[in-house]
Parts: structure tokens; C-alpha cells; sequence
């Protein structure tokens, strides 16, 4: 059977260089980074070359990497830490945030007593920016946690914009990047955020691997205790061939980006207008139809099509070979409705189904015709 | 050059079939295991039947195996989430247990004012069984935290007594089975533990993934917070391939026990023989010497040198290919005295060098020949 895959925001395909690179480091180089010998020696440099390529690529310093386990651990890492280590007493986020970020800080918020505002965010998913800073307006010790794109509805944040408010406000900045590194070329000297969050698996790398920035004499403390791994912010035997593999993947997005940011963003074009020019009731989510507004890599549809016979369409897909997402995937096992679409919607097209296609290289127009081909179909049935 | 890997303990080669087949997996099988269409559900049935296998091994039904980043993160899952959420106020370890959980305890003794007692261990690093039965005598709730095998001097706890010790005493009861699991085998039936922590890397499986062993119904709550995942108790995308590693690694260990642990065990007993003949003087750290009192996968030796040429060792050995440990290797980068024998040795064997020597299969009596021509003549001249 034909299969497509239209769930890159989800996870990626792994490039093959990425998959032959991390072959060889487990056939070759398995000593433990903290041992001292020429054994542990050389996986020792893999992973400080992994951490300097990866600190280049954001123009930062190779000290301001800590390798995890991926962006919740990232996630997790700088905002539990916050309030445990740095005293943060106040955190600002959104309603439309990863569970990564707002299960971590609603937990600090009946544990731990930290007083919680969730900035306002308008129909089209877009925060309200002189909310923002009014919330910002306190004595609290705070911190801002928003990411930087959405992954359901794609929506770009004004990540310079925030970490001046920030900046200026006396307040910590942490954004959630996972959807973004590895997609958008992020200057963070330019962007003065003091945290921020990657996972390796949304850029064609491994899954279980991500890191997390953090500005240098920040006086974060490690959630996983033991061994002085990543200079004391994360314990646990590095997971070598992992850690290059992102870097890895990271050096190829980079590499690529500009002819991939091209390929990817006609696709989404092309997608958008085939929809329209065959279902034109169709809509879409938040800004991930404005080509500008959204990132290039997905776009969230609401189909029209009543709730009885939408409870078929994933299935329907899925019979067709098609892989895409309702909601994010990263909330596993849930059939719940999107926390990010109830935010934005009004009951009625919440009944709705929405879809999310997300897109990488590794897709063509053809299976754009196919997809729309069969959604056509299945509206029309 | 010659080189030659006598530090086992501190991490293993992997093994090729394992190597293949998450080769494979990257490959083929890069779904969200959290996402419903074909791709997702082919990755989730991969982590799925890892767990099985596993839960399997160990004699316990798979959801009470957790996948987590390795050993590490498995110590602190089992041990902040006891004290935060199960309302232990009292832990009872050792001093000679791993960082993961030595430091883990002293944080929660510091930030959650748990009442920590560390039950006497002797000079050849065996725990006084009274003693701990003595410090079960109490009111509090109670969590013990003692590794099954010390990863410096191999000592092997009577892992079941504590268990029947903690059960009889209503104390709940975690080990650190990092150096044990796939070496030795563990009914979990008859030893009831609730508790137990292992590592992939530890037994020729991938670096960056390991497992919590969490008795049913046990009321742990997750430390890494977002997602669904591992049933609520670890979010963040799953490291399909690292998850599928540790199965393989464990099957291949489980399959070859018998003959590699008689391989080994020969070899252990060959380089203690050899040693002695060779160099009378010698003695050996905590039991490691006794063939039946400690793992057959290590030794660790104190050399009768004087302090002054000891600090030339390690370097020594190194530049002759030989790769060993000071001490453990999971305490990146520091270089102060081993914490373990800090609690076993007398002042003066103390100053003298120690060095654990821990083996493999891929180990053979020719490299123990090499090995202990070089430390007799360093030691001679
Ligand atoms: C006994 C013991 N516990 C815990 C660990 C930590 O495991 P990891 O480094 O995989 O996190 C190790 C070794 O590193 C160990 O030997
Ligand atoms: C925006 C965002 N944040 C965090 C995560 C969590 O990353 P991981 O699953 O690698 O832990 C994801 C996806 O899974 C994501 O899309």
C-alpha cells in the first residue's frame, strides 16, 4: 500500500547520513565520556564537538548546551528549576503551550504555590502582546514561558519582541523551540531569551535526545541528580551516539535550510490552494494558512463535515495510508480534543474535524493530490 | 597500538546484532509511538514488545516497566517521587551506594527535610544486616535504598533478605540494579522489591535508555512531566530505537548467561591468580576477591606503590592501551577519592592507588596477561 507521511511535527523521517554517523559511533566509540582513558577520551570529544557545533549554529557558547533526553526533559529542566533554585515566584504562559511546559508549570502551581497568568491569545492563536506586558508589571520574581511555534496551529511567536519585554521587565525568558530549531535559523545573541528548548527527532534526527540553552550564570540546577555530567546540569551517562546524531541532523538542517525552506513552504502553498479549489467551506486553524504568520512545515484544516461522520476520517485516512495528526501526537494515548483548538475556536467548529498535515522534504505534490484526492472523497461521500 | 578494555563497569561495548537492529529501526520505524496511524502504531507495538520482554525477564507484567534515559534518571524517578508523593519521611542507604542515589538522598534530606540514616557497612563493604533491621524499627514511612551490586568493589547485597527485612517492617524498598541487571538474573516473585533501577550500556546495550522497575499500584507520580507516555509515569517522545537496544541487549545477555558468566567468572579468577603470583603484595578492595561474595565482572586492586608514583598510573596504563578505573567513571570528572573506598579503607591503603579492572566477554586471559605484565613492571621499577 501507499503510504504518506503527513505527521513531521509529530516526528521525522531520520536522515540517512544521521542513521550511518550514529552506526559507526556505537560500533566504534563506546567508552563512557566521563572515563579517562584514550576510550573515554574520544567519546568525550564527540560529544563536546556535538555541543560546539550545535552552540554555533545558535551563535552561543558551547558551555550553554545541556544535553537531555529530549525537549519535555528540556522543557521540564529550566522551568522546574526556576522556581526551585532561582526563586521564581510568578510564571507567565499561554493556554496554548505544550503539555511538556503547562503540566510542569501546573503542577509547580499547586506544589509549590507559584502564582500562574496565562497571557491572552486571540481566535487566531496569536498572544496578546500588551497583555503581556501588563502581566509583566509585578515585583514577582517571573518567569515567561512561551514557545516559540505552535505545534498544532504552526503560529510563529515575536520571540525578539517577548525577549525585550522580558528583558526589560526584570523577567526570565524560556521558549519552548522544539518546533523551530532545526527549521529556522535562531540567533540568540540577537534573541535574548535565557532558556529555550530543542528536541532532535522534529529535525530528522534521534528520538530521545534534545537539549536545552542556558544563558551562562543563569543558576539553574539539575532535575536528574548524580554524576557531574553536562557540567553538573544533568546526570546519567551521556547517550554519545544519540547526542551526535542531533548534531548531526542539526548540521544538515542548517546546511539545507534555505533550498528546504523553499521546497517545503510550496508545498504548503500548493496544499492550501488545492484544498481550497476543491472544498472551498473549508477553513484553517490559527495562522497556519498565512504563509507568513505560520511556519512552513504544517498546516492545521478544519474539514466541513458533521461529527457523526468525522469520528471516521482518521480512520479513513489511516486505511488510506495516510499519516497525519489530530491534535499533536505528543499527547499519547489521548482522544481528548486539542487544549490548543478549545483555546481558539468557537464551539461550533470545535465539533469540526480538524486536521493537522505537517510536511518535510521527504514529501511531494503527488501526495498532496492523493491526500486532498481522498479528503475530497470522503466530504463528498 | 595494543589497547585493551578492562573498564566494563563503567560502560560496555554493544553488541553487533544490537547495533543491526536499531540500525533498522532508525531506518524503518520512525512513527510517534504516540501517534495513531500505522507509522505510530508500529513504533508504539515495537516499545510495546521491548517492555514485554523485559517485564518478562524479570518475572513482573510489563506495566511495571518504565523506559527511562538511563540509570540515573531511573534512581531519581523512583526516589523524589517516593518522597513527594508517597510521603516517605525517612530514607535508609548506604554510603557506598552510586551518586544517582547518594546525591538524589542529600538533596531531599537538604530541600525536604527527609530524616536519612545510612546503615554501617563494614570494612569489606558488606552492609551490618542488624543494623538495618534496627533502623526499620520506626514510625515514619520509610523508603531503603541499597544497590544489589557495588559497581567499585562488586559486593553483591542479600538483595532478598532486605526485601523480606523491608516487607516485615512495612518500609517500602528501591535497588540500584544497575550492575546487575543482565548479568545475574532477578525473579522479581521472590525478591520483592517495589523498587529497582537498571542501564542498557551497563550490559552491552545502547547508552541513553534504562528502566524503573515500579511495583503495581505503587502511587509514583512522574519526575519528566508532559505527555502520556509509559503510562503517565515519563513523558517526552519515546527513544523507539534506544528502547528496542535495551530489549535486544537484555534478550542476547539473558540467552548467554550461563556461558558467559562461567567465561567471565574464569577469567576474573584467572587475573586474581595470576596477580597474587605475580605480585604478592597485593590485596584487593570490599570482597571483590572472593569469586562468590562479589560479581564475577569486577576486581578492584590496591597496588603496594607509594602515593607519589601512584599518581602516575593511571597515565601509565593508558599510554600502554589499557583502560580501567579509578574509582567509577559514572562521577564524570572528578577526580577526588572514591567515595566507597573513603568508607572501607584504613588511612594508609587509602593513599595507595586502587584501580578496578571489570570485564566482558569480549575480554580474554591474553589481554589479563599484558595487563599484569605491565602493572609488574611499573610496579618493579
Ligand atoms: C550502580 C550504578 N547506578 C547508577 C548508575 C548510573 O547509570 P547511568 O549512567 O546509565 O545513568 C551507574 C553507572 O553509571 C551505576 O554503576
Ligand atoms: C512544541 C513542543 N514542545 C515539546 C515537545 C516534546 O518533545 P519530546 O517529545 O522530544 O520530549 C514537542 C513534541 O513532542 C513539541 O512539539
Amino acid at each position: 500500500m501507499k503510504t504518506i507521511y503527513f505527521d513531521n511535527a509529530a516526528t521525522t523521517q531520520m536522515r540517512n547520513e544521521v542513521i550511518t554517523s550514529m552506526t559507526k559511533i556505537m560500533q566504534n566509540d563506546y567508552g563512557n565520556p566521563s572515563s579517562s582513558h584514550s576510550f573515554g577520551r574520544s567519546s568525550k570529544s564527540l560529544i563536546e564537538q556535538s555541543r560546539k557545533t550545535i552552540a554555533n549554529s545558535l551563535n552561543v557558547s558551547a558551555g550553554e548546551i545541556v544535553f537531555t533526553s529530549g525537549g519535555t526533559e528540556a522543557d521540564n529542566l529550566v522551568i522546574k528549576s526556576a522556581v526551585k533554585d532561582l526563586k521564581v515566584t510568578h510564571i507567565i504562559t499561554s493556554k496554548i503551550e505544550h503539555h511538556a511546559v503547562l503540566h510542569t508549570v501546573q503542577e509547580l502551581e499547586t506544589e509549590h504555590e507559584v502564582l500562574v497568568s496565562y497571557v491572552n491569545v486571540n481566535q487566531n492563536g496569536d498572544i496578546d502582546y500588551s497583555h503581556l506586558e501588563r502581566l509583566l508589571q509585578t515585583e514577582d520574581k517571573t518567569l515567561v514561558s512561551l514557545m516559540h511555534i505552535n505545534n498544532e496551529i504552526g503560529n510563529i511567536l515575536d520571540i525578539k519582541r517577548v525577549a525585550e519585554l522580558c528583558k526589560s521587565n526584570k523577567a526570565l525568558f524560556h521558549s519552548d523551540a522544539v518546533q523551530s530549531v532545526g527549521h529556522y535559523k535562531l540567533d540568540l545573541q540577537d534573541i535574548q531569551v535565557d532558556f529555550l528548548a530543542a528536541a532532535a527527532h522534529k529535525f530528522h534526527g534521534p528520538k530521545g535526545v534534545g537539549f536545552a540553552f542556558i544563558r551562562k550564570n543563569s543558576g539553574l540546577r539539575p532535575i536528574i541528580i548524580g554524576g557531574e555530567q553536562e557540567r553538573g546540569l544533568r546526570a546519567g551517562t551521556e547517550s554519545v551516539h544519540n547526542i551526535v546524531g542531533a548534531e548531526d541532523a542539526l548540521k544538515h538542517a542548517n546546511n539545507n535550510l534555505e533550498s528546504e525552506y523553499s521546497y517545503i513552504k510550496d508545498l504548503k502553498a500548493y496544499f492550501i490552494k488545492t484544498l481550497k479549489t476543491n472544498m472551498p467551506s473549508v477553513t484553517f486553524n490559527g495562522n497556519s494558512a498565512d504563509l507568513d504568520k505560520s511556519t512552513y512545515t504544517l498546516i492545521n484544516v478544519c474539514l466541513p463535515i458533521p461529527p457523526k461522520k468525522a469520528a471516521m476520517l482518521l480512520f479513513q485516512l489511516d486505511l488510506k495510508g495516510i499519516a497525519c495528526s489530530k491534535g499533536s501526537a505528543c499527547q499519547s494515548g489521548s482522544s481528548q480534543k486539542s487544549h490548543v483548538l478549545s483555546e481558539i475556536l468557537n464551539e461550533e467548529d470545535l465539533e469540526k474535524p480538524s486536521i493537522r498535515f505537517s510536511f518535510s522534504i521527504y514529501n511531494t505534490k503527488e501526495e498532496v493530490d492523493y491526500v486532498i484526492d481522498v479528503l475530497k472523497e470522503f466530504v463528498e461521500q
